[in-house]
C-alpha cells in the first residue's frame, strides 16, 4: 500500500483524493490545508490537519494548492529525503523547496467541484529528479488513470500552453457563441449539438481534415457580410484574426 | 406520404437523403445532380437525374448545393407555384427564384461524408413565406430531428456566425494546439480528454460558469511566459487577443 498525503483543498485536491480513496494500492492518510473549513469535506474520510508541523508520515506528499503558493509551501515543509510533488501544468519541478526529493505529477483536465469525472481517461503527466520516484508516481499514476505520460518540464509547459489554447480560448468562443445568440434572441441550446459534434470530430478525424466555413473556403462574400453584422469591435477583431490565421493555414490569399 | 426531391449531392445532400430515407412519412423520390457520378451512391436507392428538365413532381424540392449555386439552380426550375427550400445558414430566402414559393430549412451541423450523425439531434431551423409552407416543414423536420427551430432570416444569419465561432474557430484553436504538440514532440491524444470535457462542461454548466485559466485570474506571470514561450506570430496575436476578451469579460485591468 502507498500512502499519500494531500496538501490543499480546492478542486484538483478533492478529485484526486476521491480517485486515490477508490484505487486499490494507494490511501490517503491525510489531508493538510491552511482553512480549517475547506476540509469539512475530507474529515469523515481521512485524517486531517491545518498544521505544517502534525503531517503524518507518507510516501509521496502531494501539493495541489494554488501555483502562487507551492514554493513557500514546499519549503515550510519540516522534513527532509521524502518526495514531494506538485500538481501544476505552469511551475517549474524546482519551484519545490530542496530539502526533499521533487516530482510532479500533473492531470492535464479542467476541474469544477460541482462536475464529476472520468479520471481513468484523465491524462497524467509525470515528471521527477529520481528515476525511483519517476517509477513511484508511475505506479501511483496508472492506479488512477489509463494515460499516464513521461512528460519533461519544456514540455510540461508547452502542454499547458496548448491546454489554454484547447480549453480556456476554446470556451471563451463558446461564450461568444452565446453573446450572439443572445443578441438575436435565440437560445444558446440550439448550439449545443454542433460544439458537441465539433470536439468529437476534432477527435475522431482531426483538427485539419475537420475544418470548414467561409475562411477555409476564402469565400469573401460571406467573410464580409458576417464582419458588417457583427455588434462589438471585440467580436470583429476574433472574427478578422482567427479568419487570417485559418486562411495562412490552407495558403488563401489575403 | 409526404414525397421529396433533393436537388444535390454532397455532404448536407447525403445526410439529408439518408435521414429522409428512414423516417415514416416522407419519400424522397428523387436526387437531382449535375454530375452523373456523385449520383453513385443514390442510383440503387432512388430515382437519380442530371437533367431539370426531368425533375419528377413532388411536395417539396430541397436544394442543397453550395451556397454560390442556390440562387442560379432555383431560378433554371421548370415549375410553378412548388415549394422550393435551400439547406444554407448563409443564403438570403429570396434568392430562391420566384416563380415558386420559398423556404429555408438549415441544419445547424457539421457534416462530413464518412462520418455518420445522429440527426434526431440536430437542430433544424425553418423558415417559409406562405403559413401552410411551414407547416409541411415542420412535419418533414420533426419527421427527422427532435429539435426543430422557427428561426427568421435575420436569426439565421447570426446563428451562421454564432456557428463560425463555435465550429471553425474552434477546430482552429484545436488546430493551434496540436501545433504546439508537433512543435514539442507531444501527441495530440494527449489533450483529447481535455477538449471532449470542454465541451461538455460548457453544455451541462455554461460557458460562463466554465472559464479559468490565466487569463480570467488575470496571472500576469503565466501570461506573459506564454507569450514569450510560443514559436509564431500568429500563435501570439491569438493569444494576446483571446487574453484582452476573456479579461474584458470578466472586468480584469489589462
Amino acid at each position: 500500500m502507498i500512502n499519500l498525503v494531500i496538501l490543499g483543498a480546492g478542486n484538483v485536491a478533492t478529485h484526486l483524493f476521491n480517485a486515490f480513496n477508490i484505487a486499490k494500492n494507494t490511501t490517503v492518510v491525510q489531508v493538510y490545508n491552511r482553512s480549517e473549513k475547506s476540509l469539512d469535506y475530507f474529515k469523515k474520510k481521512t485524517n486531517t490537519t491545518t498544521s505544517i508541523s502534525e503531517l503524518l508520515d507518507a510516501d509521496v506528499y502531494l501539493i495541489a494548492v494554488s501555483d502562487d503558493n507551492i514554493g513557500a509551501l514546499s519549503k515550510k515543509l519540516l522534513f527532509h529525503n521524502k518526495l514531494v510533488v506538485h500538481t501544476s501544468g505552469s511551475v517549474a519541478m524546482n519551484q519545490i523547496g530542496n530539502n526533499n526529493n521533487t516530482g510532479v505529477f500533473y492531470p492535464l483536465q479542467t476541474f469544477t467541484v460541482r462536475k464529476e469525472v472520468n479520471f481513468k481517461s484523465i491524462p497524467l503527466c509525470i515528471e521527477a529528479t529520481k528515476k525511483n520516484d519517476l517509477q513511484l508516481l508511475e505506479t501511483i499514476a496508472k492506479s488512477i488513470s489509463d494515460n499516464v505520460y513521461h512528460i519533461n518540464s519544456k514540455q510540461r509547459k508547452a502542454l499547458h500552453i496548448a491546454a489554454v489554447f484547447v480549453n480556456n480560448f476554446v470556451n471563451h468562443l463558446y461564450q461568444k457563441g452565446e453573446e450572439i445568440c443572445k443578441e438575436n434572441s435565440l437560445s444558446f441550446n440550439i448550439l449545443k449539438p454542433l460544439i458537441l459534434e465539433t470536439a468529437q470530430k476534432a477527435i475522431q478525424l482531426s483538427p485539419e481534415e475537420s475544418q470548414t466555413g467561409p475562411a477555409k473556403r476564402n469565400d469573401q462574400e460571406v467573410l464580409e457580410q458576417h464582419l458588417a453584422d457583427l455588434h462589438t469591435t471585440t467580436q470583429q477583431e476574433i472574427y478578422t484574426l482567427l479568419t487570417k490565421s485559418i486562411q495562412e493555414t490552407y495558403g488563401n490569399k489575403l
